[in-house]
C-alpha cells in the first residue's frame, strides 16, 4: 500500500519535522559542542530510556507535562507506558534508585529526544531536542549560580552573542498564594489571572474578597514585577509575607555569585512568573535570544523530586532547547556546521584498486573521501562534487600515473605524485 | 503518588535500561566514532522523527517489523502515529519526497534511537541504538563490496579484532521458491521449515509434493547451504533455477570487489537465509563478533523501498546494533571509552572567586574541571576524587599563594603559580 503523496509535510504526523543534512549537520554541531561543555564541567552522561512506565513517570512529573505525555497501552505486559516528555524525572530516578554507592555531588548530563503533545495551532514541535545537566547533592545558591553560568557559556560557544536570562524563584508566588483565608475557587481564579498576567482580572477577583491592603497590594504587583535588577527593590518594598520575602533573599544570594557586568547586561527577573515545570523549589531561569520568544534554555532548583523516587537529594539543573537554539542561530551556524567532504575520487578505467587504495590512505590521515562509482565522464563527476559540497576532485589513472587534484570551487588544478598521497605527504589545506 | 519501589530494574518497562556513566559513555564513544567513519566515507548527516504517521510508515515497513511496531492513536489529528522501528524506511521516505533536487548519488547517514516488540523470554531489547548509512542510486556488485568494506572498518574502528560477515543474497531463495508448481499453504510449510532450518520438516513436507527431482534436491539443499566461499561452488552444482543462479553471479561478483584475503578469513555464506527484512532485494549481510550470537550490524540492498514512497531508485546501506556492539565490546570499551575528568578544583575560605578563575583557564584551555563546593576538609574532597574519576586535586588558597596540585592516584603534591596555571602555562598530561 502507498500513502497517499500531498506533500512531504502531510506525511508526517503534525509538530515533527525531519532534518536534512544542512540541518542535521547544525543539530550535530550544538549537541557535541553542549556535550563538550558538559565534559569540560565535570558531569557524566547518563542514557535514560525513551519508553517509562507511565505510573513511574508520573510520579515525577508535573501536572503540566503529566496531560503532555505520549501514553498507551504495552502490548507486552498490560502496563500503560508512555514516551518520556522530560528527562529530568528519569535522571532523578535514576540517581535514586541507582546510583547510592557514589559520593555526593553527582553530576550527571544527557542529550536525548522527548515527545510532547503540544497545542498545534500554535506550530510548535513536538519532538524536542534536549541536551542538558543534573547536579544532585548540593543546595547553596553559589550552584544555582554555576547553573546560569554553564548556560552562558553554553550559549556564547554555540555562537550566540546578545541573550537575556530570565530568573525567577518559585517560591517566591508560591509563598504569596499560599495561606491567603480565600476559598480554593478565588485561589484558583488569582492563579489563572496571574498566569495570564492579566491585572484587571486579578483586581476584579480580589474585588470580591476582604483580603486586607497590604495582602492584596502584593498581588497586584506580581503581574508587574520584571524587569531588571531594581525589580527586586521594588518587590522587597512591597512584600510583606516572609517566605516571599526569603525568596527574594535567596535571589540575591544567587546573583551575588555572578558577576557584576553579567547582571547588569544579561539578566532580566521576572517574580511573578507562575508557569514553569511544578517539581521547581527554588531559582529558576530562562535563557532567550533575539528573533524568538520560546526559551534556548531553562532550569533551576528542584530540591523534592528525587524524594519521590525514595531519596531526598537537593538538586539543580538546566537544559537546552537544541530546535530552538537551530533556530535562532540557524544563519550564523552555517559556516561553524559546515560539512564538506574533502575528496571525491575519480577512477579512470575498469581497474578500481588504486582510487580504493588513495580512499584508505586518505581516510587514515583524517581526511573525508568518497569514490565516485557511476561511470561517467570526469566534467559530471566535477559538477556533482560542486553541487555536493566536495573540497576536492582526485582523478587517477593508475598507480604509475600522477594524480590530477582539482579544487573544485575554482575549477584550479594541479598534479601529485600517487605515491606521496598514498604515504600522506600531501597538503589539503587550502 | 509515589511508585511502588521494589527493584530499580521493575521500574522499567521489560526490554529497555537506564545506562549509567560508564556505559553511557561508551555508548558516546561508539556514536562518535561511527558517525566520523561515516563522515569520513562522505555520508551526511539526515535525523528523521521519532514519530511516524502509522499508514506512512508501514509503506515502508517489513511484514516482520510492523507486528512489532509501538503504535498509538494521535490525541492531536486522530490518526494512528508509531514510533518508528527501523530508520532505513524514514530515509527512504526522506529521500524520495525531499531530496529530488540533488544529484546522485547520495550518501546519507542516521544515528537514533527506535522501538520495536520483541519475545521478553528472550530478554531482548526493545530500544534499540543504531547509527547507519544509506547510499541510494547505485546498483553495481562493487558498491555493494563498498558497504561490507565499510562495516568491517567501522568494526575495526570501535576495537573489534574478531569477526565474522555473514553474506547472503534475498534472491536466492526467493528464486527457488517462486513459480514452484504447488499449493500456497505447501510452499508456506516449505517457508516454514527453512525458516527453522529444519530438514526433516523439509523433507516430510516435499514428500506430499510431486515436484521434479531436480527442484527437490535444490530446496533439500537450502538448510545445508552455509559455510565458507566453498558454498557458492556447491550451491553452483546442485541450483538450477536461473533467477537463483543470476543471484549466485551477482553474489560472486561482490565478493569479486573484495580483498581475497578478507574473503577468506572473514566471510561466511548462509544462501539458506530466508529471514530479514521484506524490503532486501540482493545481497545482504550480517556482521558478528566473539561471544554474542546478535549481528552487530546488518543491511543490504533494497532497490525497491524508495519506489514506495514515489521514487524508484537503487539502494544500500546498512547499520550497527550499538547496544550489541556495547555487549560484545564491553570489556575492550573500558579503557577506549574512559571518561575522566581532569581536575576537581577545592577553594579554601568563602572567596570562591580564585577557584572560578582557574576553572575558566582550565577549561579554556581544553581541560575539564569542577569545583568541590561543598565545605569539607581537603581531605575528604581528595577522596571524592578518586572515587569520581577525577586525574588532579588542586587546593587553592588565593591569587598570591602557590597551588598545591595533587595527583589523585598516588597522592604525590606539586606546587604550581597561581598565573601560570591561569595563563595555561602547565602540563597535565601526566
Amino acid at each position: 500500500m502507498k500513502p497517499n503523496m500531498t506533500t512531504p509535510e502531510a506525511l508526517l504526523p503534525k509538530g515533527v519535522k525531519d532534518f536534512l543534512p544542512r540541518k542535521a549537520a547544525k543539530i550535530d554541531y550544538l549537541t557535541d559542542t553542549l556535550k563538550t561543555l558538559f565534559h569540560q564541567w565535570g558531569f557524566r552522561p547518563v542514557v535514560p530510556p525513551l519508553l517509562e512506565n507511565l505510573d513511574v513517570l508520573e510520579a515525577g512529573l508535573g501536572s503540566g507535562l503529566q496531560s503532555q505525555t505520549f501514553r498507551f497501552d504495552d502490548r507486552q505486559g498490560g502496563r500503560l507506558v508512555a514516551v518520556t516528555p522530560d528527562i529530568t524525572p528519569q535522571v532523578a530516578r535514576i540517581v535514586a534508585t541507582r546510583m547510592q554507592d557514589l559520593p555526593l555531588p553527582l553530576r550527571l548530563c544527557y542529550t536525548g529526544r522527548v515527545l510532547r503533545h503540544t497545542e498545534q495551532q500554535a506550530g510548535k514541535d513536538r519532538e524536542l531536542f534536549q541536551a542538558g545537566v543534573e547536579l544532585f547533592g548540593l543546595d547553596s545558591p553559589e550552584v544555582d549560580a554555576e547553573m546560569i553560568v554553564m548556560a552562558i557559556e553554553g550559549l556564547r560557544r554555540v555562537g550566540a552573542e546578545e541573550f537575556t536570562i530570565d530568573l525567577g524563584q518559585v517560591e517566591f508566588v508560591r509563598a504569596i498564594l499560599h495561606d491567603l483565608p480565600l476559598a480554593d475557587s478565588v485561589i484558583d481564579d488569582l492563579r489563572e489571572a496571574l498566569m495570564r498576567k492579566d491585572s484587571s482580572s486579578l483586581k476584579a477577583t480580589l474585588a470580591r474578597t476582604d483580603l486586607e491592603p497590604q495582602r492584596r497590594d502584593e498581588l497586584l504587583a506580581l503581574p508587574r514585577l520584571f524587569g531588571g535588577i531594581e525589580i527586586l527593590e521594588k518587590a522587597e518594598e512591597i512584600v510583606v509575607t516572609p517566605r516571599a520575602r526569603e525568596a527574594l533573599d535567596n535571589l540575591r544570594q544567587v546573583i551575588g555569585h555572578l558577576d557584576k557586568d553579567l547582571v547588569e547586561n544579561y539578566i532580566t527577573f521576572d517574580l511573578g512568573e507562575i508557569r514553569g515545570l511544578d517539581y521547581h523549589t527554588g531559582v529558576t531561569f530562562q535563557g532567550y535570544l533575539p528573533g524568538i520568544g520560546r526559551a534556548v534554555c531553562s532550569g533551576g532548583r528542584y530540591d523534592n523530586l528525587t524524594d519521590r523516587y525514595g531519596r531526598s537529594l537537593p538538586a539543580t539543573g538546566f537544559s537546552f532547547n537544541l530546535l530552538n537554539l537551530l533556530f535562532a542561530l540557524d544563519q550564523s551556524l552555517d559556516r561553524r556546521a559546515e560539512q564538506m567532504t574533502d575528496v571525491l575520487l575519480y577512477q579512470e578505467g575498469e581497474n578500481k584498486v588504486p582510487a580504493q587504495r588513495l580512499a584508505r590512505a586518505l581516510r587514515e590521515n583524517g581526511f573525508s573521501a568518497a569514490r565516485d562509482m557511476l561511470k561517467r565522464p570526469m566534467e559530471e563527476s566535477l559538477a556533482y562534487a560542486r553541487q555536493m559540497n566536495y573540497r576536492y576532485l582526485m582523478a587517477i589513472t593508475d598507480e604509475q600515473q600522477p594524480v590530477r587534484l582539482l579544487t573544485v570551487k575554482d575549477g584550479s588544478e594541479q598534479t601529485v605524485d600517487f605515491t606521496d598521497l598514498e604515504n600522506g605527504h600531501f597538503d589539503l589545506s587550502g
